[in-house]
């Protein structure tokens, strides 16, 4: 992956979904290959910084100028912990407004060939599909779904409890200076068995990464993988995900999901991944149906949700070279 | 199913495994249908009580005296909660040495015709099986496993990790005298979305329980729902569970868990749901291949976890119907 400075752009008295107004809204972003002439748009994920996002930039997308932007929240664009007055919540449209704004005013493009996201990443992409049919050409949608499942959302109250009734969350003079909060290695812990799959713990796959045993990972995953993570920035996106549901975001009368998946003018690729635990296969079959142009690749791992994320170098090739073939078809 | 008195027996100068002994273990038991023949003996799960175990005693077990024991721990039996003094921490054998001394010193018996468990009680009955194998003459164990497995230990990390860093269990003085702790229910939190499957949270069945909304189900399950237990007797048991392996229950040098399956005597029968996200079909099919007798039988449900518990009559029915077929194969 590309290694490039992080840019960024302001936007002066931007308005949120919730009513809340700050007097600037920072985006944060790569701009990679910015001479090529198809552009890309890839969007971080849950926990995901602009630098560790997996971009295809040497890859499928070689060809395109790659920007790649922060979510809202992520502690590098505009968030709780680095933005005073910030919002008390957030919405994908929130999101996707605001890098409207990058891409049009301050970029200078009509339009994108194609949008990237992986898991929230890929929720935003579907936002950004119904809220502007016309300006998104192709969508690659990764471990991902067009509405947080209720399973889903079930899921992420545990993490979120977790940390919301952590002893140095409610009293934050408990706090250490230094490494994660023990409200925020709780929710690391209550998080950690959903990421991969059974089949990949079965496996020992951890081994794979160079843990000698499951503590060893697990103390990376839960604990110190959190270094440098805002509590208010994880529980600010943990909720955006929750409310996740392209079918609040289309202005219509007609608000059920059928109807804001048919108005997708994009050609999609969803790629779900065989063992994910929370973003499954089958609700992107489901979705598929009612996209006028869409096609599911189901990635064939054991590495669970993380997979759409490059944990594992051969699925990132094979999550290559299905995105390779379906820009191709397009063109 | 058949409600009868709590019966307890005590037994002097217990000696746990980890070397802890206490003046008097307590086990409590239903002692149902007490006259006939056959003998079964049936096992609680985690967070499991007497009265609302489920015990098969109206059904395949109709013709059997029909004893449900509690696991130590579970507040009812000897533990932290109700008897000073209790061991840090227990082990799967602890319990069934108490139960064989129930068993054949006060009941008299010299054997049972089957042993029932669900979950830990399976985990349990699986370690009788090893332990004493001449005594147990068939095994029912319902969505459980021979030896817990890393996905499964991981995700047992996420609740204890909710409860243990939590502000009213951090300082017990903050606890609150009525209703479960925050940190209880933050416990609750982190269990909820395993409890039955993606597909059940999809088709929203929590209506099919009376819920009108996931939140309102949300509120039993993961708060009311643990009224009156300590949070003390929940982390016992999960550590029991988290260390549960037949294989170092059995008195050899071979410690693998090949070795410790095949030397089981019992006719066994597996039953775990098709869409349990912990207790999964593969590892007991796999388990089958080296327990000299073995049947599995995929609860077919989406119910997840909690269909071997008793949580959908139909497929309370359909595992009553398949235990009567597994006894009546063996006369």
């Amino acid at each position: 992956m590309a290694n490039t400075t992080v840019k960024s752009f302001e936007i002066p008295n931007f308005a949120f979904e919730n009513g809340a107004v700050i007097p600037s809204a920072k985006l944060c972003y790569l701009d990679i290959n910015p001479s090529a002439s198809k552009t890309a748009l890839v969007i971080t994920c849950f926990r995901g910084r602009l630098q560790s996002t997996l971009n295809f930039a040497d890859g499928a997308l070689k060809d395109h100028r790659v920007i790649v932007v922060a979510l809202f929240g992520n502690g590098e664009s505009s968030s709780p912990s680095n933005a005073e007055g910030f919002p008390e919540s957030l919405r994908y449209m929130d999101c996707v407004r605001a890098q409207k704004e990058l891409l049009t005013s301050h970029l200078g493009l009509q339009s994108v060939d194609v949008v990237v996201g992986f898991s929230m990443g890929g929720q935003c992409t579907y936002h950004w599909s119904v809220m502007y049919p016309e300006f998104v050409r192709n969508a690659v949608i990764i471990c991902s779904s067009a509405r947080t499942s209720k399973h889903n959302y079930q899921f992420l109250e545990g993490p979120k409890a977790a940390l919301e009734n952590a002893v140095d969350f409610v009293d934050k003079s408990l706090a250490t200076s230094s490494g994660p909060s023990r409200g925020v290695c709780a929710f690391g812990k209550a998080y950690s068995a959903w990421l991969t799959s059974a089949e990949w713990f079965d496996e020992e796959q951890y081994k794979s990464l160079g843990y000698e045993t499951l503590e060893d990972w697990d103390t990376d995953i839960s604990s110190k993988g959190y270094t440098g993570w805002s509590a208010e920035d994880l529980l600010i996106m943990l909720r955006m995900w929750q409310a996740g549901d392209i079918s609040t975001a289309v202005p219509s009368n007609d608000k059920s999901l059928e109807s804001a998946l048919s108005s997708i003018k994009a050609r999609v690729l969803l790629m779900p991944c065989q063992t994910d635990q929370y973003f499954r296969p089958d609700p992107n079959e489901r979705e598929a149906r009612s996209i006028p142009s869409a096609t599911v690749e189901v990635i064939p791992s054991i590495w669970g949700h993380i997979a759409g994320g490059g944990a594992n170098p051969a699925d990132t090739k094979w999550m290559d070279a299905k995105i390779s073939a379906f820009l191709k078809a397009a063109s």
